[in-house]
């Protein structure tokens, strides 16, 4: 009942790639996230762009506390602002992976020192980025609230989701907050324990929340047809998801080729499962909620954050879509 | 069900004053967790003294990665840890107290953007300390993890606990974690929003838990007759709670004088609510569970943590013992 009287504009969903530099351990990229952050400022809040950013993180930073306080007392003349609902999900980047695959989490085992050891490493590292993300977010004066998959006490059975409650993420919308949840260690209740993926949370929160549309946000412009780096490599701009859940690329239009199987092909060799990313933003397609797949911080992000795009695909905007098509 | 399989040992409180730096906003008393963390260890991990530390932070800071690498390969050979089944509450001390009153959380109102971004800033101050304690606690092998009330979806209405499920905290207790909790900001019912403080969740845990014994650690020796400051201050070595709830200083004894009032009293106007810890405390100690006050990083909160006192409490103990005296 909850869930129809409230409408979700977007879930968005920042990979890890986008905010982190992939290749240093556990480094943020600050450029990245700040244009991210205002972005989703830009498109949350209605006519606000005019005023000024009431930061909502007042805790110590360079620049210290002083500024803090003059912002604390801007809040007293102010007007509160329209926000849409919006859910930010992200990724671990360079934060997690080491101490997870150092310690074989997602195999479970939780006996072994190893394995309790690395599940409690990775939940540092990730709750850190989330805490920066969080720090992020609410300087922009978006209403950010931290919620880890394990806190809020998700749990999984054989890496599928076996207790999922979403409720507490619907009252924090409810209440105008913005959820920021993340890829988390959890508890698995066979293996158990294992790493619950951004991705699985992105399917379970779309399936139950009902966004209007989802936005990934990565480090390239969209979906290729082969590794992106590849001199020939054309950007995916369409791509159709059948009642079956098949797909097929729609735009460019390919004569003959049968693009699905030349990708899958290319992406199991190379592009790191590229393949499995379209077939989970198919499933959220599926529902009849459009999937943007967009480079973070730039134009085409705005523009696909804005929900614009679910008028008209501008002719100049890069990027993927998948929708499905009845 | 599974509340009866778990024999907690104690819940174990760090009072904010113990590990943060009273006077300066969001400094963390170094030492004091260092010592608290490792005297934790001690008292938790059986028969592992001799053995070296385990470090389950392996995320990065002074020090760097390559000392966290090769820790990562002791774990091989380790043997597995019994460990005592611990929960951890800490306080705030300088930490999100100046966002909850600078923005009056606590008397809710969300639709006020000042109230609506204290919550934020508040939960972002005293998340940064939860995962500082989460961090210090796993440098000592200690598998804590990180669970925010926000987060658990717990909830008030009228300042009171509403709804807060310790099904989570059970199963990670279950798993061999440590759950590491705080007080924290969070939804009401009626007022939209408060702060659901340290001291309730201790009670509420408590009660579901049934700990053999709860510890506060705190900046001073135990609760005093009058400010610990005064040169005549006299430390209650024991205070008796009865049927009724109400409560007497039983060691040292006081010819004829009623200290309760007394205390009540001079706490008033001074020692910021002394006696409504004692209340705390006697509410707890009615359930048959002993409570220790006890000065954080000392001999004598090692010998609290450690369980000996349930026995018999040595003449050389400074702090005060507060149980059920049918």
């Amino acid at each position: 009942m909850m869930y129809h009287e409230l409408m979700i504009m977007c879930e968005f969903i920042i990979g890890g790639a986008a905010i982190t530099c992939k290749n240093e351990f556990e480094k943020i990229n600050e450029d990245n996230l700040v244009t991210v952050s205002s972005q989703l400022r830009e498109t949350m809040m209605s006519a606000s762009s005019s005023e000024s950013v009431l930061e909502m993180d007042w805790s110590k930073r360079p620049g210290g506390i002083s500024e803090t306080l003059n912002r604390v007392d801007d809040f007293k003349q102010q007007e509160i602002l329209d926000c849409n609902s919006f859910v930010v999900i992200h990724g671990a980047g360079s934060f997690g992976h080491f101490q997870a695959s150092k310690s074989g989490v997602h195999k479970g085992g939780l006996n072994q020192p190893l394995v309790k050891a690395g599940f409690v490493a990775t939940r540092i590292s990730v709750t850190s980025l989330n805490l920066e993300i969080v720090r992020a977010l609410a300087r922009e004066g978006i209403p950010s609230v931290a919620m880890s998959p394990f806190s809020c006490g998700w749990s999984t059975c054989e890496r599928n989701i076996a207790s999922a409650d979403v409720s507490t993420v619907v009252e924090a919308l409810d209440s105008g907050f913005v959820p920021v949840l993340h890829g988390d260690a959890v508890l698995d209740e066979s293996l158990g324990c294992t790493i619950l993926s951004g991705d699985v949370i992105i399917s379970h929160l779309a399936a139950h929340l009902k966004p209007q549309f989802v936005v990934f946000l990565t480090d390239v412009f969209g979906v290729y047809d082969r590794p992106p780096a590849e001199p020939n490599a054309v950007l995916l701009r369409e791509i159709a998801v059948r009642e079956d859940g098949s797909w097929s690329v729609v735009k460019p239009s390919f004569e003959g080729a049968d693009k699905q199987v030349e990708i899958s092909v290319a992406s199991h060799d190379t592009t790191g499962g590229m393949v499995t990313k379209i077939s989970e933003a198919a499933m959220i397609a599926k529902l009849g909620i459009d999937v943007y797949i967009v480079k973070a911080a730039t134009e085409h992000s705005l523009t696909a954050l804005s929900g614009k795009l679910r008028e008209k695909i501008p002719e100049d905007w890069l990027g993927t879509v998948i929708r499905y098509v009845p």
